[in-house]
């Protein structure tokens, strides 16, 4: 209870009204102003100003406002009476393209009699669509838009998400509509990770045998880059393309084993984790071939920045190069460290000379590349405050791996500047760009890459549009699970394909496995990897699978715990505390014909198991909370063991509400602390 | 509990084994051979014969295979060992194009080792790909095909939908998608319903005013009319184009009123039912046009069929017209019956010089017309049967109506031969083709046609391919659930269409309005047009449009409760009747708040209190038959009154297990009759 009141304390500080509308992210300035918007089938938008990028948002607006709502927008003709919506773009010519440093700002006045949408640039009327689009719900007379006056620009300057297209291929519909919702959440780039050891997906025109050897034939053709560049164009998205190098190449040796440091032949790699392939750094051939390659590249993508990835080269095949061994000794090279920033050194020159910025990286990192040069952190805010230090621009990718599976809270909580940023020079604050949510694919595919984009995401992407302040975690929480049902008009697939593969899974019994579903998650960081053996040929088709990042029920119900143990004489959250409990701890019974009849399920059974003993558990030490009494030590030894982690976790999933039935347990025992960290 | 034994008593003898593969259509003849085949990540297929229509369904199924199953399929390669599925098709040649008659046959042998699907054409290759995937389910030791021997061949040769983009239109992806789903239940026609009063979908070149000004800007153009007809044709479909004359042609006399009875100017119509405007038949002018007009969409469609539609012309205009009774007079034509049957007799010689034989409704057959005319009969399969007896040949709507609302069993039940259809001659038999479902749309639209044409068009595609003797309902019911879910693989969103809707209507509390939703229908037949002012504009986003035709939580509390009457001491049963009933009586106090608070859902508030009133009158009803005695008068004189069927339904909704209710209260008063048709 005391946790809701604070909710509630907070919107009605941050929106002046009670009646917030779902935004996320959350504007720089809002001010509910009272009435609201009817949105009705007359409703009429019109544009001025913004050029093309402008009249295309516009139609696609009408195109989404229709099919969000169901209503039925007048036919095209010459309008009567204002719009409901004017779009007034103060630049008047054609926007270009995005790019970095771009006026994102608008301005969103909506009065009961109309709406008007003013931005300096473009770029700002996509936005401010964005957040009109959000704001239609259902209201007492229908469906509506809340008057308010919204002043909003961004934090950051670099908003972005790392698509993994190399080790699992993502089809072009994939990208298009993931690009949808990165616009829909007010991201502004695709860091578009094109080439790992799994598989190369770019096609090239100068060197075709790249994609027709190293991508078992699924590789974006240049039309269709083409394609992608020009949708995201189109959402004020710019494509940053990431060709990782000298590492992660294996799949380029298998056309072209001349590049490689050690003799081919090579194949594609099927396997995860750090490899051994890496370019030979000593040939001025693979300059050569770099130059080509990259000035090729330089001209399909316009973006001005381009990634030459640069991270996790374990210099194995280096060290067994007499080659390199000989290279190293010439030109004083002390270790392969200094034998990467030699190499990173002659590619900075490649990409400069094709009127490229470069970015890697945390490893690219070296006092003699050019200061133009962007690293991307994965090692954290302080890894990247010290590089701004040195006069590099950066984003912060540390914090925000979606891959690993962790609470959007978690992800929420991480600020792209270091603790001690306050102590950075201005100048060197602007060299922190933004940060990138990154999707690594080595345990996601186009099926599932869905659910673990979103609606994380959206949290991630409110840290870098939000004010700093905008940072109450279950303010965000609501917020994002309305998000998360909006973005389904896109055609995001995060929630129908849940569902989907439970039926895959359990048939007509779907619903029952979901009862179990809906409170495990998977395993957190890369544990999964441990559980089993993983190719890029192993299907993604388990519980483990489908299953969500996080557990919406399990936190639910650890907010119902807390605010129970806050205040245990209330009876409300008690009896549904008990009969959640209860309904856990019959699943393993209810479940288990399902499980141990199936093939695809049985690996399910101890799950099934450790959920009905947990609860089991939960529900004693709820008795004994309720009593006021102390558990007796008897009830406390058996309880450990039950509560026991299993040794093994091969299904690679865990039991959600874990967490808060641990917190009954201590409870059970007298101790009522705060949870801490726990969750 | 007699149903059940009934049920699988059926299975049984149908396929010799328990664990049958969930077909829809079910096959001619299904026997299983015991074992399995396994199906995992080397699953190839190679398909020698049968021309690109083959090679690219065997690509086709390969992408399917891996999206149902999330297996990784073998890269393409040089294939290592037999392939687990090996198709033969006789036919070497390319297939040409799909047509009446065409050889739809196979056989598909499954064994532990392999399977062999062998086809004489390409099209039964198609026919058994959809089968094969069809029994692809998770089994004991993981995904399986079960081993069976199936021989399988059509019923009848013609198996059709009717799809209405006149009245709403629908995108090309609606269109693509339905015939995914029309290819997988093994139908063969798209009926394509074209033209209306309230819009005009096709470009003509020709005349392109008719597009221009009679469509609101929605119509295809002829290269995706082409890409869809190349689209069904790969699957196996015929594409019969409808152009509705002489009536329903409203939008043709937006930019050709000179083809019009009465003089102009004309707007595109934006209301629903019969109309007065029509074709002029007395003016040569429009003959030429219709010559130029259908000439060109003869060459535009490629199938051999041209439908011209001919239903309800009302005769208004006719009979306002002068120069049509001076036209009559002159003729002497007794009536605007007559005055049609001239008018058809003069289009069915267009549309024959261009090489296409006549197709139209029941309102068209006249004994002067072609024998080679095709009749679609509306009416019933007795008219049919006596069109068929004047030699022409026939297809039957009747009965097959999905716009209609009503159950699948309902559709299921009718035949194409009408009773007495066994006196007729076999050559008057031979003549009856087949029969379409039809899918109007006045109440229909993009975003709900996937979940009124499925999944119950399947049990008509059933009908009409599978013998007589396959008829068992509760076998279909449950055949038709698995089929729902397995037609989600192809994108249809028949099931994710329903949540979504639910979520813009109550947001967060979308899973409460599903509660309510789970147990109404719209109203069957088209009383809902009798419930409020609708037009082209108006919006389909209310709960009516989102609730499924058929309750199937409705569909099976009925059985629970017939099963309860044949044996009221059965316990289990009475206890999920009761803790039904008991949650129904709660939804009106439940979702009061939700539905009073939205100005989209309060008109519900009514049908809530109708759902927990007949709830309330259920559960008492079951005490009386628990106890074995018999309702007192009183209870029964104000029960009356609580059952009592609203004067309006404003919402368009009833409640779907009012007819369970009834039986219970009838069974409190010592009745326990069978139910008859009550469901």
């Amino acid at each position: 209870m005391a946790l809701g009141v604070a909710v509630v304390a907070l919107v009605a500080t941050v929106t002046g009204a009670g009646d917030r509308p779902p935004l996320m992210p959350w504007p720089a300035s809002i001010e509910q102003t009272g009435g609201e918007l009817a949105i009705g089938p007359g409703f009429r938008v019109r544009a001025e100003g913004g050029g093309r990028v402008v009249a295309r948002a516009a139609a696609r607006f009408e195109g989404r406002l229709a099919r969000q709502t169901g209503l039925v927008l007048p036919p095209p003709g010459p309008a009567t009476g204002p719009p409901a919506l004017a779009i007034r773009c103060e630049a008047s010519g054609d926007a270009g393209l995005p790019h970095l440093g771009m006026d994102e700002s608008y301005t969103l006045e909506v009065t009961p009699e109309g709406a008007v949408l003013r931005a300096p640039e473009a770029w700002g009327v996509l936005r401010g669509l964005e957040t009109f689009l959000q704001m239609v719900t259902p209201g007492a007379e229908g469906l509506r838009v809340p008057a308010v006056v919204i002043e909003d620009a961004p934090r950051f300057p670099w908003r972005g998400l790392l698509l993994d297209s190399g080790r699992h291929f993502m089809p072009i519909e994939v990208v298009e509509r993931t690009l949808d919702g990165l616009a829909a959440v007010k991201m502004n780039v695709l860091h578009w990770h094109l080439t790992e050891d799994q598989g190369f997906r770019v096609e090239s025109r100068r060197y075709p045998r790249l994609q027709e050897l190293g991508s078992d034939g699924r590789y974006y053709t240049q039309d269709e880059i083409r394609r992608v560049i020009a949708y995201a164009a189109d959402r004020g998205i710019r494509v940053v393309p990431e060709f990782d190098i000298p590492g992660h190449t294996t799949s380029w040796f298998v056309g072209h084993p001349e590049l490689a440091t050690l003799p081919g032949p090579y194949t594609i790699d099927r396997h995860w984790g750090i490899r051994d392939p890496a370019m030979d750094p000593t040939r001025e051939g693979v300059y050569t071939f770099l130059d080509a390659f990259l000035g090729e590249m330089a001209s399909l993508f316009p973006d001005e920045f381009l990634h030459i990835g640069g991270d996790e080269v374990n210099g194995n095949h280096w060290d067994a190069s007499e080659a390199v061994a000989a290279f190293k000794k010439e030109k004083g090279l002390a270790d392969n460290h200094d034998l990467q920033a030699h190499f990173n050194a002659r590619v900075s020159a490649i990409v400069t000379a094709h009127g490229k910025q470069m970015m890697g990286w945390d490893e690219i990192l070296h006092p003699d590349l050019p200061r133009e040069t962007v690293v991307q952190s994965w090692r954290g805010a302080e890894s990247l405050a010290r590089a701004a230090e040195q006069g590099f621009r950066g984003v912060l990718s540390n914090g925000y791996y979606v891959d690993l599976m962790q609470p959007a809270a978690r992800h929420y909580a991480v600020e792209p500047y270091a603790k001690g940023a306050d102590e950075l020079s201005a100048a060197a604050r602007a060299r922190i760009l933004g940060g990138e949510a990154c999707m690594w694919a080595e345990y996601v595919n186009a099926e599932t890459v869905d659910s673990r984009v979103w609606p994380r995401t959206a949290a991630i992407a409110e840290r870098f549009w939000s004010p700093r302040e905008v940072s109450d975690v279950e303010d965000m929480y609501a917020r994002l699970e309305a998000t998360s049902r909006w973005l389904e008009w896109l055609g995001l697939e995060h929630r129908t394909g849940y569902r989907r593969m439970l039926q895959r899974l359990a048939g007509e019994r779907h619903e029952e496995l979901r009862e179990l579903a809906d409170v495990v998650e998977p395993l957190e960081g890369y544990r999964r990897g441990d559980t089993g053996e993983y190719t890029s040929f192993t299907p993604l088709n388990r519980l483990v699978d489908a299953a969500r990042p996080e557990s919406q029920v399990a936190r639910r119900f650890s907010l119902d715990v807390e605010a129970l143990l806050a205040d245990p004489d209330r009876a409300a959250g008690r009896e549904e505390i008990r009969a959640r409990l209860a309904a856990w701890q019959g699943l393993e019974g209810r479940l288990r014909s399902l499980l141990e009849g199936s093939g695809m399920l049985r690996e399910l059974v101890p799950l099934a198991a450790e959920v009905s003993r947990l609860a089991g558990v939960g529900l004693e030490a709820l008795g004994f909370v309720e009593e006021g009494s102390v558990a007796p030590e008897p009830w406390r030894a058996q309880s450990v063991l039950l509560l026991e982690e299993p040794d093994e976790r091969p299904h690679a999933l865990e039991v959600a509400f874990r967490p808060a039935v641990l917190r009954l347990f201590d409870a059970a025992q007298g101790e009522t602390s705060s949870p801490g960290g726990q969750r």
